[in-house]
Order: structure tokens, then sequence, then C-alpha cells
């Protein structure tokens, strides 16, 4: 009857996470009058589609990935809410990031890599945000089995290689833009069929409890 | 207390689609000034309204129908998880398709036909990844109960079936857009109201767990 | 682990509501240029904050009934479905029916008698959905305890006097729509403080397990 | 299989302030034509900036408050529920009161003073909806372990000092948007990592069932 701090947290996270998926559609608009037929508008805005299925995927696998994680703890503390909030900013500004990346890639010059930067910057912000939930659910035993020295360093490190994927991604979103969303559209195919799991133990999206040893 | 990845994909999908048929109502607006009478805005923009209560229903049904798939099975994969996420994708588009087709079905012409367009495009993508989800269930063994051979063929024709309405919709919405809407309505009640089970079984709506058993 | 068809249609249910009572917000906005001091646009905004604040009570109060409603039945039906989505429809088209009252109550004239009976339409078929939703709750033997002939009468009574609550309140409202806002707002305190329980048994909010038998 | 009225409150508070922190992103925009670079209106706009990364943590807070103040109680009364509701007013609210916040920054004067206030009163009557909402629980006997008259004074009068603070800091706003802007960062810091429980008993967000004994 009563719900635990860690299924509320999933529960609000989910509310999030589902808004802001959702809130992408609003920057996909079309014009009756003075901005020509509806099938050059739609040709013209091509980067506004890319963009909007792109992050949707990408917000898409954040939630997978969010899930995944929430799945190794039975509990939370203050600092990993505090770090879950920090997730959910990044989520939350995607939208905007989004709505204007795919403004400035017609447009081109300083604001289109300005554009890029603000993109890699809040996908940046959301892997250093899991890696922190990672960080503090490792140190504060807050994972529902023990986890030994090996598979903490090896999770941790795993996590900070992700870290390094935005910013390389970005430095060649300076160069192509498009290139850049096959790159993040690549990554997000990755992360929903990779099966390996975080803690090298055998959990993967939703599995039988029995399951739920490490090897 | 902890909740399984079949649960967090409803709420996940629960959200989205909830958001998405709550987003519809941001497209009924009316203009206080240099616009005309207020009823006259009304009688004017009826194709907006029509098309809003069609895709809300539309969406109400999708809705329904994605509950009682999940009602097949107690665990989801990664595949079964992404053709989720194609499904979703397809329901938060509906809000700018939706949008687009009552725009130009006061203009007319090309332009009207290429919304129409749009949005039998964007209900066929629904129709593909439910029937890849169907797919995955029945190949990836996550139905709750044993699936034989004929159960899973005539399951699949069904849904295959399904996947050729929607083009003959647009078709037939290409010549008259409002005969179109008034397609998908009567579609939307025939689902709300058929009650034949996805795979034979007797699993309705919210069935009490002892008539989960197939025939 | 299973969620039942119930307990997925207050999430759904919830959803929506929570949308399309936080969309409220978005009729909200004052102009930086051009539109006068931020004092006087508050001042001459009033409709709008009073429309904010009354139809925020009127879904708040819509969101109690709803819960208590389905605090009486294990299980749903397609056609209890279909009304709850009837209702849901009336919920997510109250942001515009109350952005439209407040656009038009400032200008006055025909336009504001349309805007009134625009907002009462909504609100009747509201009330609509929820007869609706207790008859067929009755009727198809949805209610989790033994429902006796004079019981169902008189909440079908009752909910029919509900039924005439909002078209005379509208008719009101033709005449003075202040008084209308007024009188939604009186009646919703109404709704939200009244303990009769809908079936004559002490059913209220959230009660413990062991008092839920009838009288 | 049935939810509590508890639950379901839960879930819709959870609802209501996930859509309203993730709407605050539609504050955030910039625009292609005639605004001059990306850089110097992403530079113009630093109070919309500022002032979307502060709420972003005050609405995150008060989830986290409401979330260990549910955590209190096993059951709701209609009058809890109408608190719970002017909560949720205030948080469907501060999407409006920042955007005025971060537009009027800018401008300064006599208009900036005001939205400062308008931003004071938001909090405050969050603030009060908060202590009516303990006073409540304590009075009605709804907290799910004894409270003596020492623990609930000292919980009230510490909910009370709350009050004053959302006031001082508005005044200091008066003089310095930008300070109180800080302020709110710094007292969102202090409630994000305050451990000391509500009713000087150890529950603090997610305790297992054993430690949520007084003490």
């Amino acid at each position: 009857m009563r719900q635990s701090g860690k299924a509320r947290s999933e529960a609000f996270s989910d509310g999030v996470i589902a808004v802001a998926i959702t809130l992408l559609v609003l920057d996909l608009h079309v014009y009756v009058d003075g901005h020509g037929s509806l099938a050059r508008q739609l040709r013209d805005q091509w980067p506004t589609y890319a963009a909007y299925v792109v992050t949707f995927f990408v917000i898409g696998v954040i939630w997978v990935n969010h899930h995944s994680l929430m799945m190794l703890v039975d509990n939370v503390d203050r600092t990993l809410l505090f770090y879950n909030l920090l997730l959910l900013l990044a989520v939350t500004t995607m939208p905007f990031a989004t709505s204007v990346l795919a403004d400035y890639l017609r447009v081109g010059g300083a604001d289109a890599r300005l554009a890029v930067t603000l993109y890699g910057a809040v996908s940046e912000l959301m892997a250093i945000a899991f890696t922190l939930m990672l960080h503090r659910m490792i140190h504060a035993g807050l994972i529902i089995f023990p986890v030994d020295r090996t598979q903490s360093r090896r999770a941790l490190q795993r996590f900070g290689l992700g870290l390094a994927v935005y910013p390389v991604i970005t430095v060649i979103g300076l160069w192509s833009p498009p290139v850049m969303l096959g790159l993040y559209a690549l990554q997000t195919a990755y992360y929903l069929f990779d099966q390996a799991p975080i803690l090298g133990n055998t959990i993967v999206v939703g599995p039988p409890a029995g399951q739920q040893t490490p090897q």
C-alpha cells in the first residue's frame, strides 16, 4: 500500500521524461499562409524532423538506461535524488536544445556551431548525471546485491568512457551537424540493443527475480 | 516493492499517450481581434474540431490496444522496448499530423492531399509498430501462456490486415478528407467495442486472473 | 506484478487530468512591450486569472470524483473505458473553453454569451460522462459489492440532478459571467467537502479496507 | 489490486509536478531572424536561464518535500486533498511566475519589483499549503504512528518558520532580483540535503519499513 521512495522517484522521472519526449512535437509546425506550399515547408524543415526523430530516441534511451539503473537499487537517498534531478534537468532542456539546433542548422556559420555546442552540453550534463548516480549508488551502498571492487571499477570506467563520447561527437558536429545527428542515431541504436549489464550481473531490462544474482 | 520492466514500460507509455492526447487541445484557439466574431471563427474552424475529436479517440484506442497487448506479456526485452518507442513516436507525432490536416483541409488542393498522406503515414507507423510488438512478443516467448502455431498465425494475420486499412483510408482521403475522418471515427468505434481477443484466448480489457487461460 | 485494467485506467486518467490541469497555465502570459505596465496587464487580465483558478478547482474536483467512482469497481469493460474517454475528452477540452471564456469575458456581447455556452457545454459533457460511467458500473455488475435497486436508483437520481446544474449555471452566466464563475467556485467547494457516499455506503476518499462494506 | 486514496493522490501530484517542471522549458526560445546572433540572444536572456534552473530545483524540492510528507500518512481525507490541490495550484502557477520574473528582470523598475512580488507570492502559497497539509495530517489523525504534543508543536513551528522565509527573500528581491535568485538556490540546496525528519522520527526519503518507527 505504501509506495517506497524508489517507486515514487521512478514514477516522477517517468512523468518528466514522458512529458519532455512528447513536448518535442511542439517544435513541428507549418504555416498555411506566406511560407510556400506544404511540400516545400516540409522539405525546407528537414533539420527539424531529423532533430525531432533523433532526440526522440535519445530521450527514449535515457528512459531505458534510467530504468536499468534504478533496477539495481531498492532505495534512494537525498544525494541520489539530487543527481536524479540533474538528469531530469538535462532531459527537460533537450526540447529547447533540439529546437535551437534545428533552427540554426539551416542558418549555418558560427550560430550553427554554437547550437551544436549547446546540444552537446545538454547531452554531456545527462551523461555526467548518470555517472554521478551510479557512483552514489555504489558508494552509499544502495545496490540490491553485494558489489565487489572490480565490478564497481569496471562499471564506473564504462560510464566514464560514455562521458568522452559526447564531446567527441560535438567536435565532429562543429564540422558537420548532419554527421553529428547520424552519430547520435548510431549511438542510440547501440544503447538500445546493448545487452551488457551495468554491474557485470545478468540484469537486463525486466528480469524475473531469480535472475538478479550477480555472476 | 520493485517495479518490473513491464510495469515501468506501461507507466512510461501511459504517460506519453496521456500527454500526447492532451496536447491536441493546443491546436484549438480563437482570436479576440481581427478574425471575425467568435461564432464565425468556431464555424470556420470545423475541420480543426472534427480532427481534434477524431484524433482524440484514435489515440484513446491506441491506449486501449496497447493495454490489451501488454496484458499478454509478463516481461519485456530491449527489442520490444524499441518497437514500443516506435509506437510512441507515432503517438507523439499525431498532434502535429492532426494540426497539419486541420489547417490544410480548409485550403484544399495538392497541399490538402499531402496533409492527408502525412496523417495516414503516421497512422501506418502506429499499425506497423503494433504488429512488430505482437511479432516480437510471440517469437521471443514473452507471452504469459503457451501460444500454438495456429493462434499466433491468426493473430499476426489479423494485425497484418490492420496494416492495409490505413493506406485504403488514406487513398479515400485524397478524394474526400471529411469521408476519411468519418472512416477513422468508424474504425475507432469498431476497435473500442470489438471484444475479439488478440490471441484467441478470453482476455479482454481487465479480466480476473482466472480467465486468462487460453480456450 | 501484472497491472489490472482498472489500475492502468486510473493511471492513464490521472495522467490526462494532471496534464490538462497544468496546461491551464499556458493561458497566462504578459507582454514586455506594447501592452502597458505589468501592473496594468495583470489588472486588465483579471478574467483570465479568475477563470484559471476556478477551472483549476473544477478539474481538481473531477479528479476527486473520478477517484471516488473508480474505488467502487474492481474491473473495467470496454463500454466503461469508452465513457471514461468521453470524460477525458471533456477534461482535455477545458483549457480551450477556459481560454475562450477568459478572452471574451472582457469583450462582452453575443461573443461572451457564446463563450459562456461553450464552457457550460464542456462541463455538461463531463457530467454526462460521469453519469454514463456510474450507470454502466451498476448495470454491468462491475461494483465491488452487491448494490440493491434502491441504492442504485438513488445514486443515479443524484447524478442526474447534477446534469441539471450546469445548464442552470450557464443560463445565469448568459446574464452575468462573473456570477457564473462564482457559482462554479461554490459548486466546486460543495463537491470537495461533500462526504455523502455515491452508493449509500461508507466509502469516502481513501478508506481502510474494513470500512468498504455497504451499510 | 485496489489503489488507495493515498497512492492515487501521490500519482496525481507526481503527474502535475512532472508536467509543471517540464513546461518551464517552454519559456526558453530564440529567434532565427531579427533578434541578433544566437550568442547574443543567449547572453541577453541570462535572467531566463537563471530563473529556469532555479525554478527547476524549487519545483524539484517541492516534489521531494511532498514525498517526505506523504510518507507520514497512510490515508487522505477530503480536507487534505483540498490543501494538496492548493499546493498543486502553486506548482502549476510557477511556470507563469518564472516567465514574468525572467521577462521583467531585464526591464527593471516598478514592473520588476511587481514580478518579484508575484514570484514570492506563489512561493508563499506553496509554503502555506505545505503547512496546512501537515496541520491537517496531525489534527485529523492521519499520521501512521502516534505523534505526541511536543513532536507536532515542533514540526508545525518549523514549517511556520518556513512561512517567514519567502517574504524575507522577496523583500531582498525588491532591492536585487539576482540576489533573490541566489537565495532561492541556497534555500533549495538546504532542503535538498537537509536530513532532519519532519516529525522528529527517523523517516528520511525512502527508508526500509523497519526504520519507520518514531524514536
